[in-house]
């Protein structure tokens, strides 16, 4: 097998979507940032204008989806329809569950808009808690299902 | 404890850093990504001019430490001094380990930095190589070393 | 009612416009900066070469309209087909009067980047003269045209 | 009076700062978003959960400060230091009312920085009310307090 | 003749593309990087590892294609299609040749976009050999084919 | 010689500058565009107002040095004090000679602000006069002087 971002000579380049149909596809990642239970009190106990730390992610992940093509090289700009973000505060693990959802009408998947506005999310909690808790981490960055084009749908865990 | 990045109404804003001395402070961050042992075999195997898939990664990382502060909402702006990547095949993951090393002479300190260099060095691997493989994943990105600062310097696994 | 950019548990979104036909749709926004006569009269006196400063709130106007979606966080990107910016000295206010419009073919209306552009223009404006003008105001930014989409087409004072 | 910004050619330029001392400079721009009483009603009754509109405001107007030297032509990069926005629903308008205050240690003042976070996080307002109110305004923006620098302190309405 | 990018009155304007078919359209843009024999040496002599310099280029002029309605104030924002560049050392020059093709789908053609990213992976090679040599200079860049757009299909040396 | 972007094993890097001292730095570079004569008409000829075609160039040079760690991946952000660009129509080439001159106060120098600025400058020429000229040609783009820095000072032709 062959990369597709990497033509015969080895040289990186973005591959021609010109051939490919515009048709909706849909792709949702998702991570978690694990904290110390304390530091998860901080955005979950109080009153409800806590809820900036998570209007924060959120907003910050919409934004990124659209910076994706310029941040990762070999990306095509697209015409990204909607995205959602969801940002699940979870005591079992604990920390932050989150998921992004991005759906485009265009010639390529949109796993990549996805995976940016997770990452992105995530790293704007970090950024608001890291005064508290130096050692969170963010785990499990993958795509969970995708929909629309050739490859086909699925979902993993 | 409260969150300095929130204020006693609530409301998100970006701290101000007006009082604190340019020290020079560095950050180093890291996450591995992983992936079937044929996927990593792609980057690994074969001429030398596969490296431009690590070359990708790399640039992209370097680019996006200077990208933070626009990604993330409550970040300031920094003078960003020196940005290295290291990108690690590793097959017993399988998969490829990364670090971020950011250094500024600045008021605040470059975690953030850091991590946006690795998580976007890890989409870019990912991006390079998801048409060979859709279950890869990003994990355990996290900070493992940063000195300068009032906080003090620390390291961890 | 609701707000389509607020979904039923009050967390922001970029709302799917997937299904929405691409159609020519206009904008027109307007504002004016009311400044003191004098400074009006360093704009509108002398060479032609002051053109530059009205030039200069152009070209600013006419790239914030293609930054619309970089900046609010959920407009969608949008292929912008044309920009024009009009700025008018206008002894009366006394003043300059600005006006954008921008054309797309999309999916959504263009609105906010005629706003936008506006916006910008009338922040160089103000940018420019600030050292000879403190008290300088941006007044009546609004959208005062609007044609093409579902919500019909309207004018405004 | 001649203009800072343009030279003795009538030519645009960025003005040569690197004599001046970096100090502590502040200032802080103001506007209001005029709406419908039901408008507006929309953004204060309900849930909490309608924080959202005002957060994804605040957060716009924040991120919108760090962009201005990449917005408006003549301006120079400057190491912000601290931004707040502060958005207060006010009954008599109808509408809400936005102040943005921005700190820097730097060569020159932060009017502009200012005064793109206030218009930023308006038409932020503006684009999530739009569909329920297409007559809403942006008035008043401008300075109303600035401090550091030669050229004085000063506060106007 | 007139410029499509003036209006009567003389002032700039975005020109309207809402009536122009979407079409494949391809832009092929060239220059080189002329320097002194052991500057190029240090590119080419050496381990497969110095493939860095080259991969930093190409990367740069890739991502620079994506940029460049953002850069030059009256392009057209664009979905582009596939970006490639070409970078041959040529010790006849001695330097290095480059040439960047883009192709879109889309109502305007590529030419902005294949010379942006050509001159962008100029200077990337400028920036990292200018220790070495001052005096570097970067020649002859100029659209050496096109195809698509009713202007019609040409080439030139 | 060695490569300072380039580390022992060949991987790209920004360079540190932490230990460099900010001190003034100026840099002009230069390029020109060559074009038919009756080309260089549509921008001399006529009325004033013509002047649109320079001011925008202008425009997009200082923007553009501004953009350059953005554009050019080893580049350090700067704060940059002063740009100022320089455009000469000249009959004898026949064309339009460009000059940028970039000035800071930090711990490198501004060449490749000062590249960048010219270079766009030249390509916002050649995207406002292309449809009237398709060989148009961007030439001799080196720096031309450099002061400040420990590498001294120079001047080239």
């Amino acid at each position: 097998m062959s990369l597709t971002h990497i033509d015969a000579t080895g040289a990186a380049r973005m591959v021609d979507v010109s051939g490919k149909p515009a048709t909706v596809r849909d792709a949702t990642a998702a991570c978690h940032v694990t904290m110390r239970p304390e530091t998860l009190a901080l955005v979950t106990s109080g009153t409800a204008k806590k809820g900036d730390v998570l209007a924060t992610a959120r907003i910050a992940g919409i934004m990124a989806a659209k910076r994706t093509s310029d941040l990762i090289p070999l990306c095509h700009p697209l015409a990204i329809a909607a995205v959602t973000i969801e940002l699940t505060p979870d005591d079992a693990l604990p920390g932050i569950r989150i998921t992004a959802t991005v759906r485009t009408t265009g010639p390529t998947g949109v796993e990549m808009e996805a995976l940016t506005a997770t990452s992105v999310a995530a790293l704007t909690i970090y950024d608001m808690l890291k005064a508290a808790d130096r050692a969170m981490r963010i785990e499990a960055l993958r795509v969970i299902a995708k929909s629309g084009g050739k490859s086909g749908d699925f979902t993993q865990g």
